[in-house]
């Protein structure tokens, strides 16, 4: 049985009259007829980003060219974005920087953790992970730990993937020299106890890498607190950057003047202008830069925050934590009520506490995978994923989405079930991108 | 004594009148009261772009959100902007791909052409480059010989560096793994012959990596005729991208299904939306893009590409190559003729064939390091750079450098040497980047 009650549309109407965080839908463009459930994979384009933009290009570009690095601020903006981005992961302003991808930023945290227990637990040589992590996060380290091994000889490098909580409670047993986790897992929505883990993960002697890739903008976050050592995340989802936008790392400080990383580029060193044949890495997360980052892309990202950071006078992440999960039940509760879990199973926690800001439903038989029917309501105006092999990703967030689009959201879903509407050949046509 | 001619400023305006690529510079915003010759550092601002970007943000990302990865092409993007750059560079469109900087694409083709040597030739494990290469160069490599080599114990990789021809054919008669130039030196401009290069390369047994940052856009390039292995390149110099722009990766066809990169992230899967826990790359050039690419980037980055591209009509690489040496020569005289080599040493070849787009000139003991010049020069309107220890350097984009801005500059230049305006104490302040 849900737990939240099966609201009408009239409810769910006086409840976005009542919202007090209601006021900040106004800082996105959303398309009209959209309803956007897609935000934990691309967030909305703020309102302020054309605008900023349109300042950076003809002002800080056109006009001031080269200039810019310095009179435009250029130069520290990675640090200055990094810093707004670590009030909304409990972290301190210099422990954070943005750079490069989430990928590329994994790297480096991985490789730097290696080398640290390298110097003094050298006999540590296994990564865990989960088997069911994004896949990029296993993909680099597969690398890392390839190249690492060379194709020679090994040096024992190895990824070794579990599949549960037990499975992890045995991988620590053996002494491993990291684990890397990704806090909400991104098909489910399952979160885990960040403090909980790291506090386990530190007892077995290792050190704890968080992405944050599903978390950062979507649910509070205490990484100083919960003693994570490193931690990396996505600018596009949560924070609203734009298609592709720079990730941020985030190195505990007690590390960082310890921690080097192998993408060791001119501006990470210390002193980039000196240009040194030598790399000496620059204090700090400094080091954690590698080449020139693009500044129009920074920019947007920067207003992305920004639309995260006028939350804080309404109750910050607290706040929106609450209306997303609140958000989240109320679509568990409509669906449910009208769809059998044969035909839609609920795949995410169905506590609100053990859920990111996503809801995900495994697509029953009759439904074939489900792809149809997500393209089919996609069709319609309702936009939400497809994540293989059956999962059918909804997500909430807070800043944007309103009751009445849940109980719309819900209805569509319904509709388009009943009349099988979904099932037509247009919409099984499978797109580069799901 | 100067090669050219010392012209009149208005034998330089009748150049102008007759100079066939003269209507490309409409393409350029370019402020008021200034001379640009540092696109060598950042290319100026396409007045295509801000309306492009407005597209980007207001219609493909604002109203098509995530289904913009297929119906606006940006899964496409990176390889469509790569194919548009090799027709600049002697390349096959298939041999090149937009993707993150050209430090981390130097990182993915070092260790891809390391892991080729080492399955056939594992006892070659010497990187060669010259002392004088961009520090960024060398540091990447320097980060990926330490990770090869553990802390511990080491795999004996080992970057040397040589300071002229004598030393690079010494280091070839050691049997190296491989080779990485900039083909186009920053400081001073010099060219490297790269067939010439590559082919001594390949006659030690060694693989050649060319870095053309200074290259792309500035000077012709025949990258598969001179049988090149890889090649990285930047995007906000030449070719106009803007601060920070994307970078680009070209492969040789021949290795790109044998090249592994240690930088393995999703999108260059096989499969990436099949989200297979075990990497397998994607069949050729794909395989070296790594995570979610900036959109707005790139499609910042297809705009200054274009700008070059409209050249080509004009007569190509070759036509803005032979203006680029035209004004360079003219600069070389116009400067030689006003002010002695006691006070500005041309640091450049005087030969217009070994140069690239740039011309520098080493600051005489008289003007204590230069720096303080290059700061009056730019307050007076006239932007170079300064690159320490004591190098002002010029960059003569044919795209949009008028030969009475050359005259002018000379002018510019010597004026303040001979009223001393430079020796002020607020041109002496050094800015964070120079």
């Amino acid at each position: 049985m849900p737990d939240a009650a099966v609201l009408s549309r009239a409810q769910c109407a006086a409840r976005d009259a009542h919202d007090p965080l209601f006021g900040l839908r106004a800082q996105f463009h959303l398309p009209e007829g959209v309803i956007y459930l897609d935000g934990n994979s691309l967030g909305p384009l703020p309102r302020a980003t054309p605008a900023r933009l349109a300042q950076v290009l003809n002002a800080e570009w056109g006009e001031g060219l080269i200039r810019s690095w310095n009179s435009a601020g250029w130069i520290d903006l990675s640090a200055r974005v990094g810093a707004k981005i670590s009030t909304l992961i409990g972290a301190a302003p210099d422990e954070v920087l943005v750079a490069d991808t989430t990928s590329i930023n994994l790297f480096k945290v991985l490789a730097a953790a290696l080398d640290l227990q390298a110097r003094t637990r050298p006999e540590r040589t296994v990564l865990v992970s989960e088997r069911h992590n994004f896949p990029t996060d296993l993909y680099m380290a597969q690398g890392l730990a390839q190249l690492l091994n060379g194709p020679g000889e090994t040096s024992g490098y190895e990824l070794v993937l579990v599949d549960d909580d037990a499975g992890l409670r045995q991988a620590l047993a053996d002494g491993p020299a990291l684990v890397f986790l990704t806090h909400v897992d991104y098909r489910t929505g399952r979160i885990h106890d960040m403090a909980d883990v790291t506090r386990r993960v530190h007892a077995a002697g290792a050190l704890m890498i968080w992405d944050l890739a599903h978390s950062a903008g979507a649910v509070p976050l205490a990484l100083s607190q919960a003693g994570a050592d490193f931690a990396v995340g996505c600018g596009y989802k949560y924070l609203n950057g734009g298609p592709g936008a720079p990730a941020f790392v985030y190195v505990a400080r007690r590390h960082q003047d310890a921690a080097h990383q192998p993408l060791s580029g001119w501006l990470g060193h210390a002193a980039p202008f000196a240009f040194e044949p030598n790399y000496r890495p620059a204090p700090g997360i400094m080091r954690f830069q590698c080449g020139t980052p693009s500044i129009v892309a920074l920019s947007a990202l920067e207003c992305g925050v920004d639309s995260l950071l006028a939350a804080l006078p309404l109750g910050g992440m607290e706040a929106l934590r609450e209306k997303s999960v609140a958000l989240g039940e109320l679509f568990i509760a409509l669906v449910e009520d009208q769809v059998g879990p044969d035909v839609l199973a609920l795949a995410s926690p169905r506590a609100g506490d053990a859920r990111g800001s996503q809801v995900s439903f495994a697509a029953g038989a009759a439904l074939g995978n489900g792809y149809a029917l997500m393209q089919a309501l996609i069709d319609a105006g309702v936009i939400g994923d497809f994540r293989a092999p059956n999962i059918l990703r909804f997500g909430f967030c807070p800043l944007y989405v309103r009751y009445v689009d849940v109980w719309d959201a819900a209805a569509a879903i319904a509709q388009l079930i009943s009349e099988r509407t979904w099932d037509q050949p247009r919409f099984q046509q499978q797109a580069t991108v799901t």
